[in-house]
């Protein structure tokens, strides 16, 4: 006879062959995410004060690049390459997160398809594509301003088709709807947010650039 | 008793309730679509040609907009808001045209919550904007390089979570390899290859334009 342990998950008749029941408190799982998280934007900002001529807004902007490309790399990346992460017997953080996390959006315990795909995409394009935009506004490169707009309309594109395919399967995944607030509609919100903010500021100084640089040629044809 | 009809489609255990085959050949349906396309580009090449110092290059993509963007608007978009298309009794063409095409990939017929998602993006945010492609590049706007690099990364961004997910699900959705291949490979191969080639055309022009800017305004804050 299968022992079928019984997990906190919605929907309750979702089939979780040899789970392992979380070994860590909400606290800690939460906690050390905020405080590594913290850890890594202090070191940023301290690294990026020694760059040349850079404004705030870019030190804070390499903040955000290596925070988000680093918890898409490690936490996702982690999840994209771990099947069978719920059955973990000793108590691994990176697997504690997504047992926990699953309580606000039940297909990652689940590995419904398309996360899968949204993450997997996050994980091994956008993820090192983050470092490197940190890198091209500390290097003061070229292409840094397209580089980020490209990672933030993929940031975009990848959340919209994760709410939207929840919304088309019946949006009944977490266990509460403190967690479906809080994980699943808070968390996520930032990857809309602030996608968007970069975005916007991206494209105004792209177009910016290249109407000055259409302009100046069309004088200089006509001189 | 609910009669079953019977359907062509894979899996064989597909739940197609109220399935009317397919009225048109498929020499029919392919047909009026290229036949359309042949319409659409030749009309766009001749208006095109009207524009002032444009060039061979952006009249072709002027072309490729428009008939991506009325694919995506018209047929997708028929797809996206009519979710009883296999059902309909009098051989409408767009109904005909998915019922067709999910002989390459049944998801379609299924309703994969996957492929709708994509496919809604597509409809709604990509296919508005490729006709807006179309025109800023008739209209020489400063933000044309910008948007047909933003409408590539979505139709990429899309089609590889369009792939993924069939593949994370057994890729098993199609009547035979012939209809895989021309269906589900090669027609959706078209959305890989050109959109790729106008990122990097996009990509290039783009990060001139900014690396000049950059260079004549430190240049002028030196002077």
């Amino acid at each position: 006879m299968d022992m079928q342990e019984a997990h906190p998950y919605i929907p309750k008749d979702l089939q979780l062959s040899g789970y392992v029941p979380i070994g860590l408190s909400q606290s800690t799982i939460v906690g050390v995410y905020l405080l590594c998280s913290v850890l890594v934007v202090s070191f940023i900002w301290m690294l990026s004060g020694r760059c040349r001529n850079i404004s705030k807004v870019d030190r804070l902007l390499m903040c955000w690049w290596v925070f988000t490309g680093l918890t898409h790399m490690v936490l996702e990346g982690y999840f994209v390459f771990s099947p069978n992460f719920y059955r973990e017997k000793v108590p691994r953080y990176l697997a504690e997160v997504w047992k926990e996390y699953s309580k606000g959006d039940s297909r990652y315990v689940a590995r419904d398809s398309a996360v899968i795909a949204v993450e997997g995409i996050t994980v091994v394009l956008e993820g090192p594509a983050c470092i490197l935009a940190a890198y091209a506004i500390g290097g003061k490169k070229s292409y840094s301003y397209l580089l980020q707009l490209a990672i933030s309309l993929g940031q975009l594109y990848g959340t919209i088709v994760y709410f939207v395919t929840a919304f088309l399967e019946g949006d009944n995944f977490a266990v509460s709807p403190f967690y479906y607030y809080s994980y699943y509609v808070f968390a996520n919100g930032f990857w809309i947010l602030v996608p968007t903010m970069i975005l916007i500021r991206c494209w105004k100084r792209i177009c910016t650039a290249v109407r000055i640089h259409e302009q100046k040629k069309t004088k200089a044809s006509k001189d």
